[in-house]
């Protein structure tokens, strides 16, 4: 009777509550369907296993003391995960105890909290936070408190709410919103989980002031704030400023807050914005994974993160709910869990009627800048034989702000789930402590970032913007044309800026011949002129054992480093050559496949090999090798390569296919100011040309040009020819 | 009619023929059963395609020019591929095409064969061939083609029978038996692949005095041939002198063989000589894999081998036929397919009843030596948390002949699928004629085969036996004690040979606690005596990065090799230090998970981080990581280190657990002559006390120890107490 009771008088409470992710009714709902929807039912499990643990030790709140990976770090963490957790289990079970326990920490929240000075762990120039050292962990433990708050708010007595609401999330949401005001105010993630934390706050305490600030930035004048986010942040293509690693995260406090403004102020059509920009942003970051699921590791990003990440499983779900876009439910049967909300009730239900196919990845260009006009990325994709796909990704992209890497013009290329040329990613051991306390490495500033440990090119030994993120956010590279045809894939792109007085211009294009439709490979012209001589570097990152090169080369019997700074103090130089006059061809063998890199060189010719990990006292740096090639002293320079897949070794048949490159011909067979014609043929097969104009034309513009006698026409920037 | 009288013609001259693997009522009985048995209908459609593709094509015997890799070498392979398989598709569809294909082919060799001098790309002091550049795929090519033979003779006119068998099977049977009288007689592989195919050879011609050369060798007096092989080659045990790598090779003829043998010579009992040993051999060779189902990379060996191979389709399927070994059925499910003999008929009738269950691997010491008394490999596995096993090959074993490598006492470290403590394997990319066409590579001997490119102690930069096959083969190391109880398994043993004046014990234990049962670890106490000073380094081979030392280390600015000879001077020395008196640990991360290796060291000793690569101008190397605990100017010395898995990195939490070693003592509390004690204590758990007699003693003896004042009374070589 007492049960029935407070029951009762909660949900008469509850008329306007929860008002975040978790409505009443859906709880309701979810409470009935998990035995029928597997995805319900293993995620509830999942959360009543989590709160029951919790449930099962004392509440802990204590003094904030360690730095990130520490005790007191990584209790606060738990704290909130905990108590989200319990919040879930109670609004689908409307168990007391879980109402309680959630309670019971937030009082002990409230005590500790008002008398936190700065934590004794923050971080010159970096924001601080008071249960953190910093404070974008403070906007996260927000952000899933005041959720946990809101599912059972109505649960606690007037007297606790407002020693809550007073104490704890008053102070805290002051403490984002004004104390730290820049950070509030900040066109970044940092900003995006502020915001949303303190616009959720503002939502659960009815303070519209709050809300405003969130969502129209501390001046309520549109220049700051979630919209001016949205705005900037995103390309029109939802491609994320910082790059996909980051776009993983940021994604979630877009998305959830989002889904929040669109609960309690519909009239805001926030997921029309911008022409729908947040379905876009989660499609988008979708497509912007390798075969393995992996983000692609382009700006700062730890390498083995994939799309299972629990803040897409939330991104996806509202993505579904609100766009009813079917191209996502494949990932989302993949995760075999949704998040417990109204858009995962929604997800489930549409999950479980759907087939489970792979999620499919196609070939397309994504631009940057808020208004799709600074550069981009372009995503090269064909089938190849192993039923896998050969995946180049071509990055012409904006600096990316503080976690951009100065790799203007950088190839990717993987082969099915294999990495073929490389980036390094970040310089970092994310919260293993033994490495500076999981932070960013020193070795992420003094390589990582810098364009040597790319595959783009270098010209004197000095990396893009000389590696400075404001004068390298000042200029955006400029997309000079792109076509995705059956059998050719081509984007164009250059970079007048990177270096004082060179220009680069680089055209990626994958293809196949007609005579073997199903063995993709990449033709690489990279052209850099100016009117002064300098020395270029096109780097090339591959993994692996080398197998065979076409010239001869000197090795050392002691490594030395290849230069002295902007990165090249890292790499080892292992062994030199000069390939003369003609084809260098560099062959390697990796995860049982063979591939080969061709580049047409000349007399003055140098190529390098390479290995990180010089002048890292500490092994911070992962020992990856690579393959240099040189022009000294050139005032205008064009690298024509060919990337080939070409065979495989089977160890069990103990038989091998193609180990060697097929190519019979490369031939820069044309060049002037504006066109470039490259010739190739490979073994037993016809001879091709594909010629390119490397100044921006009209789309549709006719070209003329004669090379070896023969006149070729054609209209648009590029043609190929037998 | 006309091709029922063919049939019929055939039926009756084929009343003694076929004689080998694949009779004539088993080849029927495949014809009707292939539409209900998947393994059966998969294994011919395959042979099938194979043959057709073959008859395609008009038939080509060239003249040999080519060594391996080469065209001639790979058309030879590939015609005795091709009439095998058209000789088991004319067997079993009675298709006279390719009884036709068969006989084409053999004509043309049999025209060619009589006139061939020894191949023009043979090798000095290597075993020359006629058609192939070395004599063993000389062997092989007529262990198929007289299979092959076999089941189409019958569909052959006796004119060209006569041609066949006189021009092209006695003129290379006597090759292979007469003129490499010496391979022939060698109790080697490369004499089972000539006993094999010229015995099989005389069982299809009728021949006595060929198979009776084949079973007792060239004299008749048993001194050598294949009964003698039976006898040296394996153990009891059923392991191979050479290690698994090539045993996976040599059982291909040893079952094949056998199975011709009991089929034309069923009183020889062929399949209980020695109590069944050729069962034991392919049991215990099965067993010899990690959990990617690769042989373990002792000796000479390619690392990516599976037991996935060709040759293990036969030789399990001939063992379940003949010792009807159910735990054979998972791996034979796992392959899909069957050799198309009467030993494939039967397990793929067996097959398709069973159970699709994982393959089961287990805890074993296998013997090495014809008597059981040349030490051997032990085989150490427990369940670890992640539901994988903790798996340690400690090998004892002989010297394994050419093949093998001076690794005495050596250890291999697996968890779950990964490698944490690595044998390099040899040398030598297979097939890959970019790489010294594919043979053992120089570095093979002077890295690979050196102790230096194994886990175990080194004394002087100088290899075991200087790494001298002569020398190694003189002794074997002796086993001291075994033991595998359910929280411990121990294996202790000695090589006093090795070198002159030193005489080593190793003991491995692999534990678990019973505070952390799910936690295996391991012990390793390696124990060198001498009564002059020597330098003794303790190898590990780890892969993945560096996370944290207990102690400082210095790195120069270019790295040098760690010594000038004996695979020393293969190694660049990335840092080295001192760590002082106490526990020096080591910790790593590789495959996101931590491993440590805690070392007990004293003032003298000395680390050294190690990399492969260095004097290795063509890159042939690998490149891989090392660390090296040094003990200079010691007369006798004990490594005691502790060898733990101990946490993990999962990259989409971003959660780091137990990223180090839990390791809060570690002690040698108690060393005499005879006996030697290890305390250990992890956190949070009991102490407790490893004792062990590193002398020989009874299994039933009685010690008694007193270690700080406590008295410890076992029965057995070892006791661990709390």
């Amino acid at each position: 009777m007492m049960f029935f009771a407070l029951v009762l008088s909660a949900q008469s409470a509850s008329k306007n509550n929860p008002r975040l992710l978790l409505s009443g009714d859906t709880a309701g709902a979810i409470g009935r369907e998990t035995d029928n929807n597997p995805l319900l039912e293993r995620s509830f499990r999942y959360a009543e296993q989590k709160a029951d643990a919790a449930l099962r030790h004392p509440v802990e709140v204590p003094v904030p003391a360690d730095p990130g990976g520490g005790y007191t770090h990584e209790k606060h963490k738990k704290n909130y995960a905990d108590i989200y957790n319990a919040a879930l289990v109670f609004a689908i079970t409307k168990k007391p105890e879980y109402a309680e326990f959630v309670k019971n920490m937030l009082l002990r929240y409230a005590e500790l909290y008002p008398g936190l000075p700065l934590h004794p762990k923050r971080k010159e120039n970096h924001p601080a936070g008071k249960l953190f050292w910093q404070g974008l962990n403070e906007a996260v433990w927000l952000f899933y408190s005041i959720q946990a708050y809101d599912l059972v708010k109505t649960e606690i007595k007037t007297k606790d709410r407002e020693i809550i609401e007073k104490e704890l999330f008053r102070n805290i949401a002051h403490f984002i919103s004004v104390d730290s005001y820049d950070t509030f105010n900040k066109i970044h993630n940092h900003g995006t989980w502020a915001v949303a934390s303190v616009g959720m706050t503002g939502y659960v305490l009815g303070d519209r002031d709050m809300t405003e600030r969130a969502v129209k930035g501390s001046n309520k004048d549109g220049k700051t704030g979630f919209l001016k986010q949205l705005d900037e942040l995103f390309s029109p293509d939802g491609y994320y400023s910082e790059g996909p690693y980051y776009q993983r995260y940021a994604i979630l406090p877009f998305m959830v807050f989002a889904e929040a403004i669109e609960k309690n102020q519909p009239e805001l059509k926030i997921f029309g914005y911008r022409d729908g920009v947040l379905h876009k942003a989660v499609a988008t970051l979708l497509q912007l994974t390798n075969q393995k699921n992996e983000f692609y590791p382009i700006n700062d990003a730890i390498k083995d993160k994939t799309y299972f990440s629990e803040e897409l499983v939330f991104a996806t779900n509202i993505a579904y709910e609100r766009y009813r876009d079917k191209s996502l439910l494949p990932v989302i049967l993949q995760y075999g869990k949704v998040s417990l909300s109204d858009a995962g009730f929604i997800t489930a239900k549409a999950a479980s009627g759907a087939e489970n196919i792979p999620y499919e990845r196609f070939s397309r260009l994504i631009k940057d800048g808020p208004e799709g006009d600074e550069g981009g990325v372009a995503l090269l994709r064909m089938p190849n034989t192993s039923g896998t796909q050969l995946d180049a990704v071509f990055k012409f992209a904006s600096q990316g702000m503080g976690h951009g890497h100065f790799d203007r013009l950088g190839l990717l290329l993987y082969d099915g789930p294999n990495e073929v040329l490389q980036d390094y990613g970040a310089a970092r051991f994310l919260n293993v402590e033994a490495k500076d306390g999981g932070r960013y490495l020193k070795e992420n500033k003094t390589y990582a970032k810098q364009s040597i440990a790319h595959n783009t090119l270098i010209a004197d030994e000095t990396s893009h913007y000389q590696a400075k993120v404001s004068e390298g956010s000042k200029n955006v590279p400029e997309l000079l044309f792109y076509d995705f045809q059956k059998d050719i894939h081509i984007v164009s792109a250059r970079e007048d800026h990177a270096y004082k007085d060179i220009k680069l211009v680089r055209t990626i294009a994958m293809l196949t011949t007609n005579e073997a439709p199903e063995h993709p490979f990449i033709i690489d012209v990279f052209q850099a002129v100016s009117d002064t001589p300098h020395q270029y570097d096109l780097n090339f990152q591959y993994s692996g054992q080398l197998m065979r090169t076409s010239f001869d080369y000197t090795r050392d019997n002691s490594l030395t480093a290849l230069g002295t700074k902007n990165g090249y103090q890292h790499l080892y130089k292992t062994a030199q050559g000069k390939p003369g006059s003609g084809r260098a061809v560099f062959t390697w063998l990796k995860d049982k496949k063979f591939y080969s890199i061709t580049t047409l060189t000349d007399t003055d010719t140098e190529v390098f090999f390479t290995q990180t990990g010089a002048n890292d006292p500490d092994f911070n740096l992962r020992s990856e090798k690579g393959y240099l090639v040189r022009q000294p002293g050139a005032g205008e320079h064009v690298f024509v390569s060919i990337i080939e897949p070409h065979g495989n070794f089977d160890p069990q048949l103990e038989t091998v296919q193609n180990p060697d490159s097929g190519i019979e011909k490369l031939e820069l067979a044309y060049k002037d100011k504006k066109y470039l014609a490259v010739t190739f043929r490979f073994k037993k097969q016809e001879e091709y040309t594909l010629v390119l104009c490397h100044e921006k034309t009209e789309d549709n513009s006719e070209h003329q040009l004669t090379i070896d006698n023969k006149i070729i026409r054609w209209k648009g920037a590029y043609t190929i020819t037998k």
